[in-house]
């Protein structure tokens, strides 16, 4: 199913009048204030965020999964997905490709569709926490820094298989995610499993092309339950500075212990020039895996603020890789990402909105209050008109959500694809 | 000092034109969607938050304090900076007096002045974690439940005094916050402790009036770091429900442990009639004592439409307290005071907002999506002309901290008391 | 598979020299310390643990599972299996089942197999966190707490079969755990889902036999991750006040939030007569579900204290149901569940070695630091050769574990049932 | 006050009847298993934990404090305390300085104090935390990270004094532990203060000695509480790493986010060879400052286990510094720290135990249950004949808390000193 430019300006149009008057209010209020309204559009504009393609099914617990019909099974089909959120919003032309979740048997059919849909292939995964069928070696008790120099081979071999399948796609860097770690007190000892850890990832970066990345992400805890291999950004940081200037740490933002300042965590990795890629999702007790913005928008903001500050004054990072990685039982997942991406940008366009000079000034002079106040002139206002008409001016949707329900998106993708699929994956 | 009405209209001129504006736009936006905008205008008027005699001085941590200048030493003085608050706001119509630490030795004198700036008695609260000069017995080991009878009658009489000193006063309930609990394991017996906390709790309730209220504050730690005796929602509930119609649980917003959800917490009380007042704050990892809303706005919001929906549909449960309960080494007071009080009036707005007849659709066709939708709605919306409007059309100030600033509040007061003047208290 | 008085007698042959020395002088320091041993060594031997049927096989995680190999499928598998641990350690004599896991076609069957190896039928556990084939209405939203009444009959109708078959099998207690609850803010209204599951709750109070009990499980998050409808203690003992005195609140150790003082919990609901039950298990982070005691023996020591104390001080509250609830992805679920077992008579023991009078003294003369050395001189003792005396004289074997590996167990069930099976459950 | 080694032998007679069989029984039993009994009880004694000055006065809350008389006042005092408990435990032969708490005015003194009780100077701890009288700036904003360069080169400056002193008084190290930090968003610019807070350090290391070490504490929160400049582990070794070989992290036991593996982040620092130097205590919310062992004893014996593994296997990290950190309401200084370091020994001994050729087989082959066992057996040992016997030979106390009441101590050091005497400090 394919959303053409047409039907979303049909859409768009009872939505126009009401929009022209808000928007208009807004911008010239702004204005008046001093902010340059059309250069944080530009910066809306060209913000992308990655899809990866094992958000587009209803995610699961171990307790149980509830699907929703129409789940995309194939990886043509979760690419096309993909399409209808970049053309209601704009804003997700990217998709995270999962092997070996996602079966890439059609490379020249795939390239063409993303291509003809205007998806880019981001990070690619490598998935070490499941045994496939026929694998030798199982990764019960670990891969990248497992004690069996055997089975850690099987699991850097996965990685350079993923990275020789990104070079086809046009991918430009590797995500590794570890489940390694233990669940019970002498299971591993820290020190080797580090170590050998270190080893298998120096050998996976000698295979990284020149122009690529490597992002490691860390998570304190699950699926393992007393220890993770690299629980913290402390552990990504050191694994990253040892293995080179193509190593990086990735943030997933439910993957920290309960009460961590994550947007500290962020401006450190950028001052060393360390912050390689973004997991967007919210949580209120783990790693939930909630829409991103469903609980703590502020923390979000506090989060943007940082890396606003850090990609203007700091060239020594790169620009980072934006992901959304959520996954639950509740939501239509394309819904989800609809407003998870609105999340996004919204809390991007108010930390655009974040008067840098006078914060300096306040912080300068000590003068707390005067800060929170800056923060909050920006937090409170509502940028809803702002990123709507980005949209608009990109033949995206006023109200991607309204749009989404009106023209029955779910409904013909259950139709077309039957009610009891299940997306490949979690 | 005291701010008058024309003083604070004089400076209201300037911003007067943009406010016009502002308010203008977002009335009739909000009135084109169906909602009574002078309504919620009533219920933010009529919302009167008490001040505790504590904020009013810098607060300080077990490694320091740093105070700020011309702090109230006498309760006179409090009750004026109180005074300069509501003058601004125009919602901070109430103090909540800390015995011992507020000598009232000239009562009348005191009921005078508080009568002349708009100022009513809110909740008593009584000490009995610190030792003062001349007491008989010491509350190292606990108040109310001390093992040692004389020390418990001793804190139960300590208890009927400030009831009857709240009496003379106009004053209507007494808060109990116990700091009673235990550093290590084995030091108190629990069963023994909760059933004398009872028993004390019983003569105080035994000696209060009919028309007042018994709030029952609850803590999960500090200053007892291995179990409080009323740690929990659940104890303070129980011990209400023994003690009868009069006992109420008090909620402070800093007293849970992680990741506790709050709001759910209020709904389940206010479902009980057992919800009787509220302690504001904001914090991050512990009870904190933050300016409320300065670090999970969203949660406040959704605690406001909690209390929004339960005051509506309630009728079991007496209308609550309200109380600001922050204290920290960083801004001053009043100034702090200021954006708490805004940032309780601006999450009551937004909850105002909330479409309670569309979310109860959503609730019972378990469309989760629009649920998130109908409170992110509220939720954006930028409220702040609405609360400037209600605060001129009562003669308070447009912008109170932007007037607290221009009058040189701080400075006046310092030079009227003196740059080392450290409130009693914590 | 079946292990005979005789096979075990033979395994302790080697282990008897040591052991009899080891035990011999503990005990006469015991006893010269005043401790009455027999009595201590009485109830170790009276204290039964349930095994729930889905323990058996290996737990998974969201992100995977990785099985063993001869897992039971059959409930007669399962209880054979009850049957082997109780023949090695003689402290599991009881299974309790989860329907509609647990299929019970050939009822007669499998009490006279569960009879013969002295297995009783201890608490009856329901599911509506699961839908299950051909079920008319879905879960997803809730079951007992659903706005919809058809699908809360539903949830309140399969657990009336559950007491029926639990009434033929002769358990005498129901466990309701609900999943209920919400992922995102809005989704459910507090206060409706609340009542809602109370109404639910009495139908099923009202079918409960006379000499029944219900217990109410609590947990704060998962598989919901912003609300729970039953998340903490508090609202299970408010449920179970309501629903009288047949009700009782069950305590998970692994359902609470980060920090929980639980063995206070335990003190509270002793001295309210409300505690029902207590399911095992322990944990670092959230619901980890791992091996009893393998992460914080002292607090599990501490819980015991309590218990010790409240079933000998407290008439007012009944014998509790103890069962093992643990599950994860790392051990021999058999190989667990007798480390399992030995954790918690370790801390059973060593609580019994607690001098209760002495630690009243220290309480009563604020002797803080004399009542932790009490608690440390019991905790500090080496009770295991206590522990293994106890199972030698029931025919139990010496060393659980040696036996059980010496005799290849696991080996043999994987030739029995097959290396692929897979318990069903979760 | 002095005690005598007459004094303590007289006080061992009447235990040392039944030490002798404990010790004996033991001391066979551990030799027949292939245990190296007397090569533990020289580790034992070569052991020796440093006393901070400020532990030896009652803590306090900032609710209050409750002081309990014959507390120090002088430095000289204090290392009289400390000479008492080393006296009684053989394992506290060091101090550690706090300045500018600590009066260091006649330092010859103090020197033939310290030698005359065995006492050495551990670490130099500066502090920045508080203001001081007729100190030109204030920290109220921050020490080594402010904004402003004056009030860093004053913080800087104190540091150098402190080295200065350290190095008349024979000390080899310098702890910085910083309070610098932020109460709210936008306070601090997170970039900036860990620049300037790495500018500074690294003057203040520039001053170091060669052979002195640098030791930089991390802290999460308190007594700022929305940020602290070195909040963790990861932060503090990457100031140590670009500091350089004489820089390391300290690590305080009370110093983390809920629910951290502390025990994996000491053996990842002592992998990387950055691990300086420790505070032990112990807490269940957050920096409780409790005595060592009464809440997690079993994550004390798991950090001894990487300590015990760290320091055989490890030739990179140099020997780490020892130190109790436990301040708190409730105990009797003395008493608390004679329980502490009964705590830490005991911890220290059991992990000792640990047969680490048995463990490295077991994680060779995947055993996690038998891992477990070996940790288990190891623990669960009553390693307190040996504590005793490692004392006795040494001329310590058979029992230490005994002997210091049989001895009335406290009453001794209150007729000496008075009453309300408060010790410097906290």
């Amino acid at each position: 199913m394919i959303l053409s430019v047409d039907q979303i300006a049909k859409q768009n149009l009872e939505h126009e009048s009401i929009h022209h008057d808000n928007f208009g209010f807004l911008k010239e209020k702004l204005i008046n204030e001093g902010i340059d309204v059309s250069k944080i559009m530009e910066q809306l504009t060209t913000f992308q965020i990655a899809i990866p393609s094992w958000a587009l099914g209803t995610g699961g617990t171990r307790f149980g999964r509830f699907s929703i019909g129409g789940e995309p099974t194939t990886l043509l089909q979760k690419i096309e997905d993909i399409g209808l959120l970049h053309a209601l919003t704009q804003n997700s032309g990217a998709v995270s490709l999962h092997i070996p979740w996602d079966k890439v048997d059609n490379e020249r059919e795939i390239k063409k569709k993303a291509k003809s849909l205007g998806i880019a292939f981001d990070a690619m995964n490598s998935n070490t926490f499941q045994d496939q069928k026929g694998q030798t070696y199982s990764y019960k008790f670990g891969s990248l820094c497992n004690v069996d120099p055997a089975i850690r081979q099987q699991a850097v071999n996965h990685n350079l298989e993923v990275i020789e399948l990104g070079k086809k796609l046009g991918s430009k860097s590797l995500t590794v995610w570890l489940a390694d770690g233990s669940n019970f007190p002498g299971q591993n000892n820290f020190q080797r499993v580090l170590k050998n850890t270190l080893e298998s990832l120096k050998q996976i970066y000698k295979a990284l092309p020149e122009d690529w990345k490597l992002f490691i992400e860390y998570k304190p805890y699950e699926p393992n339950f007393y220890s993770m291999v690299i629980p913290d950004w402390g552990t990504s940081y050191m694994l990253a500075s040892h293995l080179g200037p193509k190593a990086f740490t990735l943030v997933d933002l439910g993957h920290h212990l309960p009460n961590t300042n994550i947007e500290q965590i962020v401006a450190t990795l950028l001052l060393q020039g360390k912050l390689g890629g973004f997991h967007f999702n919210d949580s209120k007790y783990g790693d939930d895996d909630l829409s991103v913005g469903s609980i703590k928008p502020y923390a979000l903001f506090l989060i943007f603020n940082e890396l606003v500050y850090g990609m203007q004054e700091n060239e020594k990072n790169p620009y980072p890789a934006w992901m959304i990685d959520a996954s639950h039982n509740t939501k239509d997942p394309l819904e989800d990402l609809i407003q998870s991406i609105e999340a996004i940008k919204n809390a991007y366009a108010k930390a655009l909105l974040i008067d840098q000079q006078e914060l300096r000034k306040a912080q300068a002079s000590h003068d707390v209050v005067y800060a929170q106040e800056i923060l909050k002139k920006a937090y409170e206002t509502d940028v809803r008109p702002i990123l709507a008409e980005v949209r608009r001016l990109q033949n995206g949707a006023l109200n991607p959500l309204a749009v989404y329900r009106k023209l029955n998106v779910r409904l013909r993708l259950i139709e077309e694809r039957g009610k009891d699929t299940v997306a490949s994956g979690l």
